[in-house]
């Protein structure tokens, strides 16, 4: 109940309606972190502490353990009313508790909390939201790992195990665990990173828009609409006005998107949105250009996260084990031909000429790492024919391209390339794949009023968190994911 | 041409095709930037700028200004061939042009260029991008204010006006305008300083899917689709998600994201799709939290953008021309009430209990500015009637809710509120507006499993932009806009 003056909870233990009415019962109590919580050596300060009550147990002497983000705390009511040991008892896990009380020793360090060292001696105690007495999953079983489970069966004991599906269907709960709370910690320093290299290098972060007209880059896998009345689509990447842009002057430019790919196939890699991050720049002299900022970029992304989240990739590694991705310091690339040899070699089949299915990626993946000792790496000059039409052909030898792909752990995260700023030949390879070149008109154009030879790059933000975490579903990776049969919740 | 044989200009002048030729031609010169050149007492270094052809003059002499960004310089053929000189005055505007030669003084300050004191004398010219002869609009004619177009009328002299519309259709030279190139590199700080002062308060960047069931949150301004054979619409705002990942356990978060609402009316700030700046976060106490985090936000914002865009904000400046925003130190906060007095009392007939209409909040401004000396402002405790139903009511009067708006030179940019973290009360007041709370069934239920006092905000970081600068027009502050008649380019 929201309206004010129905809080049951007038004493030092209740139900409480509203923040004003827990404001007047906890004053003379400092707001604490469960986190920062540190051992007094004398009688400890008077707290005050919301979090989510997580177990409670006993009778005369009754605890709770409270969850604040990844961090919990013992809660003690010792010399206590029996009336306030009975609504501990009472209160349903993860209902969102207030506590006040003083910080103190515990007689022994505590189990199965964060903080081992100090515990809270409870003075007041109220409910400000109550949960479901039954939960559709529970934190416990959303945060054990499938080790946990596996060893326990082998143990005859029985685990509960919350599936992925159960988990998104419930993703509001699955979301309280640890390995999640440091997912998307991460994943924002992912995109913050990305965001703070560019603009010292000088890049100006744009938005394009989402709603356009025409098909966006082709293909079939676009969400179509009705745009007051016109036919639009949800663009597939930035793609076409990035390009734009840079002929409208801007010489460096990033972009944070987001992305919609109507796919039709459930993969452990594609969703049906997604976030990008795009780059697009002039050029000097060569798409390497682009490569080396690549190399910078992510170089610096690895090493920044593996310092600064370090807490994060650890409560990750509680609930999924994975290997510290293997990085050189200045980036491989290899040339396509070089991988096709490669991969020739090891006796795999590949078309010299053709694209690599996902399994030969994963297999030269495997062949770089043994050679090279890294699990990113780019190969360079693939094929035209293999690559979209705004690619630039290689001046050497028009069969391949001045583009690039960059592979994690055997798979690829980046597609990059130089384009082309011609609009006769723009125009022209646009035909030859079989687009109305109508249809992009306003793209062709933009090349005729003076265009910068130029190139960039797009990358997947869930993709990259994916796999520099080893995490084998890309679902892991989003907050609320979208699949081909997924809209909700 | 791309291909890579087939440059014409293997002399000191031509049309070379692809990078790699210029390379080659223009070996032994270094690449410089056209705003960094600067004057050296003694020969002048070998320097190769790749720029735009502003405008080419003479015969004998030959002058070309060349531009890059913002910055232009003049380029001289001296004791050059007749050659290179025809070659020169032959460029199209607009075409892309290297120029390699030695930085050296002009005899006297160069006139119309932003570097008079350097120029450079052209050894190599190589043109790498044509435009066409005849642009459709030309960046001088773009980039003139509207005082010079009515200056120049009353002195009997006609200038071209380009207007918005045409403006926006031939966008890609729109966007090469001192004042554009300013404007969105502005616009990036105005959301790289959102992020970094709320990443510095321990926010977490998230993202909320674009793409849901349902309606989003009601009314009519919502672009619906087909989700692989399930009715599907593009979120007005993150609102449902956000709340839900609070109620996922992440304490403070923000987003920054693609916004799409179907507007029907073509205002000057309305567009139908633009780039959100969201916050949401557990409260403690009260909403006024939700305002101490827009108040410190903003002023920091405003404080930042002053310095460090000095220039860009004078370069737009000049085309248009606005008054520096007046904002005090501690933004004042003002309750609805009050503000209906103000407005009373100056003759305004407003109604107490209802919404205030564009030009009531217009007057408002001027009367908050002239009392309190500032253009930015909040108003607080709106009527509940005339907020959205997931908006808390006020603990001592539900007539009243803990909800605010935050004005710039008078237009509302911010919407703030603390939520119903209620489930019961939330489909109460839902049904109450007449919405089928079977369509927010995931988020409603999201409150059930225990949930925290929360509340947030939303700004629109176009709006943002228009109304520091006083743009007018809010077309001006996206890249390529979209509104009820635009999808192009």
């Amino acid at each position: 109940m929201a309206s004010g003056d129905e809080h049951r909870g007038e004493g030092d233990y209740g139900d409480a309606a509203t923040m004003g009415a827990l404001r007047q019962m906890h004053a003379g109590y400092a707001w604490a972190d469960v986190a920062s919580l540190e051992p007094a050596a004398a009688a400890g300060p008077a707290v005050r502490v919301r979090g989510a009550a997580v177990r409670a147990v006993g009778r005369r002497v009754a605890f709770l353990v409270l969850r604040q983000g990844s961090a919990t705390v013992q809660c003690v009511v010792a010399g206590g009313s029996r009336g306030m040991a009975r609504f501990m008892a009472g209160l349903s896990r993860e209902s969102v508790v207030d506590v006040a009380g003083v910080v103190s020793l515990p007689r022994e360090p505590v189990r199965g909390t964060t903080q081992q060292l100090v515990e809270i001696q409870v003075e007041k105690l109220h409910c400000i939201s109550r949960a479901v007495p039954n939960l559709p999953i529970s934190v416990d079983d959303a945060a054990r790992s499938e080790d946990d489970v596996a060893r326990a069966k082998a143990a005859g004991e029985q685990l509960v195990h919350v599936g992925q599906d159960k988990r998104l269907d419930y993703r509001v709960i699955d979301l309280r665990t640890a390995a999640n709370q440091a997912i998307f910690r991460v994943q924002c320093q992912v995109e913050n990173i990305f965001r703070q290299v560019l603009l010292s290098e000088g890049f100006v972060g744009i938005h394009t828009p989402k709603l356009i007209g025409g098909s966006s880059e082709g293909g079939a896998a676009v969400f179509k609409l009705d745009y007051n009345g016109q036919p639009a689509c949800l663009a597939q990447s930035p793609q076409l006005h990035k390009q734009m842009a840079v002929c409208g002057g801007f010489k460096r430019m990033f972009e944070n998107y987001s992305t919609f790919r109507a796919e039709g196939s459930d993969t452990h890699r594609h969703l049906c949105e997604f976030v990008g991050l795009d780059v697009e720049m002039a050029l000097r002299d060569h798409y390497s250009e682009v490569c080396d900022v690549v190399d910078r970029l992510f170089v610096a992304m690895f090493d920044h996260l593996s310092k600064s989240c370090a807490r994060e990739l650890e409560a990750i590694q509680r609930q999924y084990p994975f290997k510290p991705l293997k990085y050189l310091e200045t980036t491989l690339r290899l040339d396509y031909d070089e991988g096709i040899r490669m991969l020739q070699e090891a006796g795999v089949h590949v078309e010299p000429m053709g694209d690599l299915n996902t399994e030969a990626e994963k297999k030269l993946g495997e062949l770089v790492r043994d050679k090279y000792d890294t699990e990113f790496y780019m190969l360079c000059r693939y094929p035209s024919a293999v690559r979209p039409f705004y690619t630039m052909p290689c001046p050497d030898d028009p069969r391949y391209s001045c583009s690039f792909d960059v592979f994690v752990r055997g798979e690829e995260i980046i597609s990059g390339a130089q384009r082309v700023h011609d609009p006769e030949l723009l125009a022209a390879q646009a035909e030859a794949r079989g687009i109305d070149v109508r249809t992009i008109a306003a793209y062709v154009d933009s090349f005729r009023y003076g265009a910068p030879p130029h190139g960039g790059f797009g990358v997947g933000q869930e993709r990259v968190m994916m796999l520099f975490c080893g995490l084998g579903n890309i679902r892991k990776t989003s907050l609320f994911p979208r699949d081909p049969r997924r809209l909700a919740p």
